[in-house]
């Protein structure tokens, strides 16, 4: 019998039948029996039977220091140091951790996101945590803690400059992307990616329902200002335009298999020092279009810019707007660059090679052939970075950016600038000639 | 020790032989133990196995008639019949039948041609040979004997006339390219079908290799007409735009997964009679761009048009050239009205769904989109068809429609007209209003 002091039965639900729900929903149905979700009370016992870590750690178990830190939507996170060292542990949840139980949630998550680590790793070695230890039917992953790093998003709140961090995430997106394509890669090689990363579909559907469906019609998970928003949430439901545009977008992100994406590369997913830059969590990461990771990380830094210029005025004295908008200027031109660079001297791959353009011609129309490709890839970032900025705003999971913003007409404001800067993305990207461009209109976009 | 007289060794290696190649070359090890090449005489023991073949052959297998009848590229073919009915027995060797045991091919595709028949006979049953059995183990395919089908091709260079074909062919494109995509199914569906057909890529490489390379560059397996063609080689091989454009089809073929394409829809893959259409081996499947398999169609058509109006004018007494071109443009326009038809009633998948566009305003601007949608796809058919065409002429495989041509300079005259054509049709797809327009140009390029 319940008491009537129990909880609904609903908040009871234990991990196991949780997961339960999981394998029912999704037929996912493997590694059921190994998984248990750690604790800072079990994580030290689980952490000692790794040699491995045991001995970066050092001393006893007991003595380790654990932390749970995760501010994710999805995850547990814990940090473990010991006399010797420390390590990040980041665990799955059968559920969406930003929803609850309610929401079950493949664990093989974490098995995606190591695969796509190793992989990331292979190409951009110094821009990745180090990864020690993964363990697929605990759904876990041991890595480097990086210290004294922060999350770049908390940095970007904060005002802080970057300097290296520009160069590092073009350098982290041209090299993943460029080399997980055919551009570098043989089609069956190509194909064996496509193939493992294809059942990440639970992770997949997040993005197609809150990225690309959701912000756009009545949806129980959609939140925003009110009710200063009202009026343009109920605008973009019925901007029949956009939404076309919208699906448009959606379409490629099921459909084109272009490279081995991260997936969700916000300036959430990135950690920062002075000099250092990492790229973490890539557990949405499967074979997709290179535009969605360029202009998840277009869109982040713009959604920074309204944020601050919305609030202070396009050019206080510190002059932080405008340097939110050169790095994203010097984002597009560096990955530009350096995407250039590789496609030049390493097209070993089956795409737009195999010795059709070894000529003095052959060589130039392969450089317009380039132009065209990027002219085209800078187009659909700016899309895909719109698309991601209005659903920061009107859909469920929201950004630091604007969420700090106490007061709500101040964020209604900032967040209105970059909702019509977004849709201007959107269904305006064929008309930005450079990334200069998209910045100047953007610093315009912020008039009184 | 070898006799003077022996074979060299590399016509010697038995089939077993090959198989170790191809798993050497493939790391294709699964099944190896179970698989033998059939023939006439072991092949009624075989069958007599399979109550269901034996019931459906009925009396005895020694009084089976059995007869060896492939004249594809690939496999080994034989027609099976006994009292009570036929069967059509179709088995992969582990190597490219047209080439020889030296290029060694996965007995895998016969899996993947039997997953193919399967799905698309879901959706266009009437319109694909019945299976009764496979083995995977084998490499085997026991489906219907279809008789009196012959193979549309030899049909067309006989100058016959079926007038369901178009309608049939452009009813088994609509059915199975968007039943097949994210406009009629779900993204998990979808990824899993992806995934599926993914490690096909031994097949989906002989396309990307001759159809998109090859003839465009010095390669030991290409040929054409020689001397008469040996300038247009030259001058395609020179011609950097041409290599640009045909370049940038191969891309979408490596990365856009659109829909379970069947990938060799030529008019050697439909069977026909006067009132009945058949589209079989599918073993080139994979999702893939939809307009490769719309472009192989209309490109077919036009080959076998330039075959006829190249020999007997545009205007011969019987009007078949016409003929020709009118069912390029019914199978076109009856594709995209089965087609739109489709995606207006059942658009019941994960793309431009989810109840964006239920009111008035919005379902026309579905309808908008259904209209830019097909007329991109109508564009991208058109480049695919000029692909197709141009490597049945400059490339390893050739049509029986020019081959038959016993002329070496009227067959080089009619390739030329279908080259320069195939040419058009990759630059210039974009400049055709209609497919109306692509058949009144057609006919206006064979001019004295």
């Amino acid at each position: 019998m319940q008491s009537c002091n129990s909880p609904p039965p609903q908040r009871r639900l234990s991990a196991h039948f949780a997961l339960a729900i999981v394998q029912k929903n999704t037929g996912f149905v493997a590694l059921k029996h190994a998984y248990r979700p750690l604790d800072p009370a079990s994580l030290p016992a689980a952490l000692a039977a790794i040699s491995q870590i045991k001995a970066r750690l050092g001393g006893a178990p007991s003595g380790w220091n654990v932390r749970e830190v995760g501010d994710g939507n999805l995850n547990l996170v814990f940090i473990v140091e010991g006399p010797d060292g420390g390590v990040v542990v980041k665990q799955a949840l059968p559920y969406v951790r930003l929803v609850g139980e309610s929401w079950p949630l493949p664990l093989e998550r974490a098995w995606y996101e190591a695969n796509a680590l190793r992989i990331q790793a292979q190409f951009a070695h110094a821009l990745t945590p180090e990864v020690y230890h993964t363990d697929r039917d605990m759904a876990l992953i041991v890595m480097e803690f990086l210290t004294p790093h922060i999350v770049l998003r908390k940095g970007l709140v904060k005002g802080i400059r970057y300097p290296k961090a520009a160069g590092a995430i073009a350098e982290f997106m041209a090299q993943t992307l460029f080399h997980t394509s055919v551009l570098a890669s043989n089609a069956s090689d190509h194909k064996a990616r496509v193939a493992l990363f294809a059942p990440n579909t639970a992770l997949c559907k997040i993005t197609e329902d809150l990225v690309f469906t959701d912000p756009y019609r009545e949806a129980v998970l959609n939140r925003w200002t009110r009710p200063f928003l009202d009026d343009i949430k109920q605008q973009f439901e019925n901007d029949v335009g956009l939404k076309r545009a919208v699906s448009g977008k959606k379409w490629q992100f099921l459909t084109e298999a272009q490279a081995l994406i991260h997936g969700d590369l916000h300036s959430g997913s990135i950690m920062v020092t002075d000099s250092d830059t990492r790229v973490i969590d890539p557990e949405f990461a499967f074979v997709g279009p290179m535009a969605f990771d360029v202009g998840a990380v277009i869109g982040n830094f713009l959604l920074a810019y309204f944020a601050h210029a919305g609030q202070r005025g396009t050019e206080p004295a510190d002059g932080y707007p405008d340097w939110l908008l050169q790095q994203t200027i010097d984002i597009w031109v560096l990955f530009e660059k350096n995407f250039r660079a590789l496609w030049s001297t390493g097209a070993t791959g089956d795409a737009f090679g195999n010795g059709l353009f070894e000529t003095p011609e052959g060589k130039s129309g392969l450089r317009d052939e380039q132009d065209r490709f990027l002219q085209n890839l800078f187009k659909e970032s700016l899309e895909f970075g719109g698309c991601k900025m209005i659903r920061r705003i009107l859909g469920l999971a929201h950004v630091e950016d604007m969420e700090s913003i106490a007061d709500p007409a101040m964020r209604a404001r900032c967040e209105t600038f970059a909702l019509r800067f977004g849709r201007e993305l959107i269904l305006g990207a064929g008309g930005f000639s450079s990334i200069a461009d998209v910045a100047a209109a953007a610093k315009h976009s912020v008039q009184p």
